[in-house]
């Protein structure tokens, strides 16, 4: 049988009556067998998350503090939606008693304790949702990390599955095939010894990923509270379209510069196997959400979004004759790295180069210590340095091989009177970059919006 | 005193017509009182430059063969010139029997020896102009890197002036405050042990560099049989417009593409002192030459010159999650390091990185080592490569800040259906750099000269 493995976020699994939105979720596909649960977000009303009062409760834990007021605050999140939905809160209590048993063991490895601690929103939400959809007359089985043997690095708190562990999670398929919605928790796995590891924050969309590519899932779906993708921040441009359907790494290069709806490391299990992720709104059910696939057909639009990130940087080297000399761009990339900064680019021009990085990197003085590093180790004719620069993205598969894209772009770029520091398209086929001003953030995007998306306005 | 240093390249010694223009050339102005002169080079009917028959010289000679031929070639270039300004053979053969001595030295060190033969094209040649000076009554002396100390390294075929060298050129200005011209020989320096090294082929450009630097000339005048530098490459664009003045950079980024006028090195000296060059053609004293100095008034021209050249190719370098990897781009440049390659540009997406370099440096074999080093080392999701790239550099001080010149750019291209692989702006403020198929290399340029050169026509 094939199915869709279905993670809903935090604020999906944040109320009873988000939880019955999933039971009915489930009921419009039988292919939902499989289900994979973050731990209670936020909704109306409620301000903290399940998992920040946890990792508030293992703080305190390991500093002797009391906690009795946050596990209390814990319990009575998991107690309100329960007993709503049909649990006794005998039932629910004895699932919660774990967190009494968490919070006392040994504290001689602190990740280890934090990492059981964090990750039982998701383990307590899990279990207590399967027992509710049994309620339902719907047969639920609560699989966990411990039962399946989801086994990861010792990494406490950026776990990786270990080949073990994906070899467990093949066996998810054969509870599903026996007619039953299995429900799991996400965001974390069981390390060598046993203990809960946790994956990095946000880490249900891996688990979610992890046991997709187990099973061979036909499709991916990831529930939260936004339709889908939308080819430009709605912030900055009004009503931009939702892209219907984009490619992983169209989703990568618009998520690089802050479109955040899906943790990007878990797209990578899922590519790997060419399985389509989609995502939903666990609120608005007539809205067909965004997929993304590892192919997309060509459509009429060149280019699907467009993303801007400010707090860039860009170190300006300037020496004659710069391209005689074997090895000056290495070295010169060998100087951010041994003063341990990543950069983003190295556009260059003939006796010039050019080196992008994250400004926030920056610590006081990193400034002086790379100007003068690069002066004595390669003695340019000059440095010049620029700050408060933003990197705007145009996304678009095959966008290379259309001509006239960067044309429209600079274009729109010149009308508005905005000046392009620099220009990286770099034959990857996806994307061009331009490096502009921030303070022509905004204006950027919105006239490259137009151009691309408001095109048929514009004319005549 | 100020003075003008003018060299004379190889076509503008080549006959005794011409030579005589150079005395109707140094009449026109006093301050012309410092010459540079190459060897006797090409005209019409003369089809072996002097410099080549010395080069067979010296490589017979070390290989112990008749050289008399050669010999009796070179001597006769000299005399026949020089006979005809009047000079008696008898003085013109006792210069040339240095020739003679030098072919019977020693050839313990095979370099020295053909530096020594090498250079005697120009020591001749200035040796004897000075006595036709003086014939004319224009007081002139012959003074050369033996009498001067015009020191170099002792790196024969590529020496570089010392520190002393430069500090004894500089008595050449109180030769000339005497009254006296300075005639002296391009291309040669006197290494520590007083023997000939030649500088790299073309080196007689950088005496001319070198002594105008020494003395803090007013301006260096390159004499040739061009007018100057023009826009575009005459063989692809009909009739481009001469330009009347370029800075230093913009030269260096047209020349690094095959605008070949002037040798690139010859420019650092003058840089270093802000000495403007002006390139004149000698046989067209009307044409007011190519000005090329430090810094240049903007004008309505924001394009100078279009370049292009072909035999680059590309490697394309896809891993998800690329930039999360501190070093990739270091490691992907060092692989090519340490093959012997040195590259040219590395545009970079978000998960992509590529590297353009020039193919001609390629063995056979080289390719797979690349691909199988990135492989190994950088577990890369895909490489991909292209070959037959042109890239065509579109040069301008200042182009950057003048907002609309890449759209322009692009727009031409997305005319004539020409595909972009690669931009390249980095922001040096002077030059974008396109890389194009090259089956389109010719078509690019016309059509980007069309852009910003005919653009009254066009516009109507």
């Amino acid at each position: 049988m094939s199915y869709l493995v279905c993670k809903f976020g935090g604020t999906s699994v944040a109320t009873a009556s988000a939880l019955t939105q999933i039971k009915k979720i489930l009921d419009l596909d039988t292919r939902r067998k499989i289900l994979v649960l973050s731990a209670p977000g936020l909704s109306s009303g409620i301000v903290t998350k399940v998992t920040d009062h946890l990792i508030t409760i293992a703080e305190k834990t390991l500093k002797n503090k009391d906690v009795r007021r946050d596990v209390g605050a814990v319990k009575k999140r998991f107690i309100t939606n329960y007993t709503e939905l049909g649990l006794s809160e005998e039932v629910i209590l004895e699932v919660l008693s774990e967190l009494d048993v968490r919070i006392t063991q040994n504290k001689e490895h602190p990740e280890k304790l934090r990492d059981s601690i964090v990750a039982c929103g998701e383990e307590f939400n899990a279990n207590l949702f399967s027992q509710y959809l049994n309620l339902c007359d719907t047969p639920a089985e609560f699989v966990c990390p411990q039962s399946i043997g989801l086994r990861v690095s010792s990494v406490y708190g950026d776990a990786q599955p270990t080949e073990e562990g994906m070899k467990n999670l093949e066996e998810i398929a054969a509870i599903a095939d026996s007619g039953k919605v299995v429900v799991f928790p996400g965001f974390y796995g069981i390390a060598e010894d046993g203990s809960v590891a946790t994956f990095s924050r946000g880490g249900s969309d891996l688990t979610g990923a992890l046991i997709a590519e187990a099973i061979g899932a036909i499709e991916y779906e990831n529930w939260t509270d936004v339709n889908g993708i939308l080819s430009a921040n709605p912030k900055v441009v009004s009503d931009p379209e939702q892209i219907p359907a984009l490619t992983y790494k169209e989703m990568r290069e618009l998520s690089y510069m802050g479109f955040n709806v899906f943790h990007e490391e878990a797209v990578k299990p899922v590519t790997e196997k060419k399985i389509p992720i989609r995502l939903r709104n666990t609120n608005n059910l007539s809205n067909p959400g965004t997929l993304i696939v590892s192919d997309r057909l060509p459509d009429e639009r060149d280019v699907i979004g467009i993303a801007a990130a400010s707090g860039f940087c860009l170190f300006n080297i300037q020496k004659y004759l710069m391209n005689r000399e074997k090895g000056f761009g290495r070295r010169t990339l060998q100087i951010f790295e041994e003063l341990g900064l990543s950069y983003e680019h190295s556009p260059s021009g003939v006796d010039d180069l050019s080196v992008v990085l994250d400004q926030n990197q920056l610590q006081p003085g990193t400034v002086n210590s790379i100007i003068r590093k690069i002066e004595d180790e390669l003695s340019p004719d000059s440095i010049r340095t620029e700050f408060g620069l933003s990197l705007i993205v145009v996304v678009g598969e095959g966008l290379l091989h259309k001509i006239g894209v960067l044309a429209a772009a600079a274009q729109a770029f010149a009308d508005a009177g905005i000046n392009i520091n620099i220009v990286n398209q770099g034959s990857s086929e996806i994307s061009i970059i331009f490096g502009i001003d921030s303070a022509d953030e905004d204006k950027a995007v919105r006239v490259l919006y137009d151009s691309f998306f408001n095109d048929d306005t514009d004319d005549e």
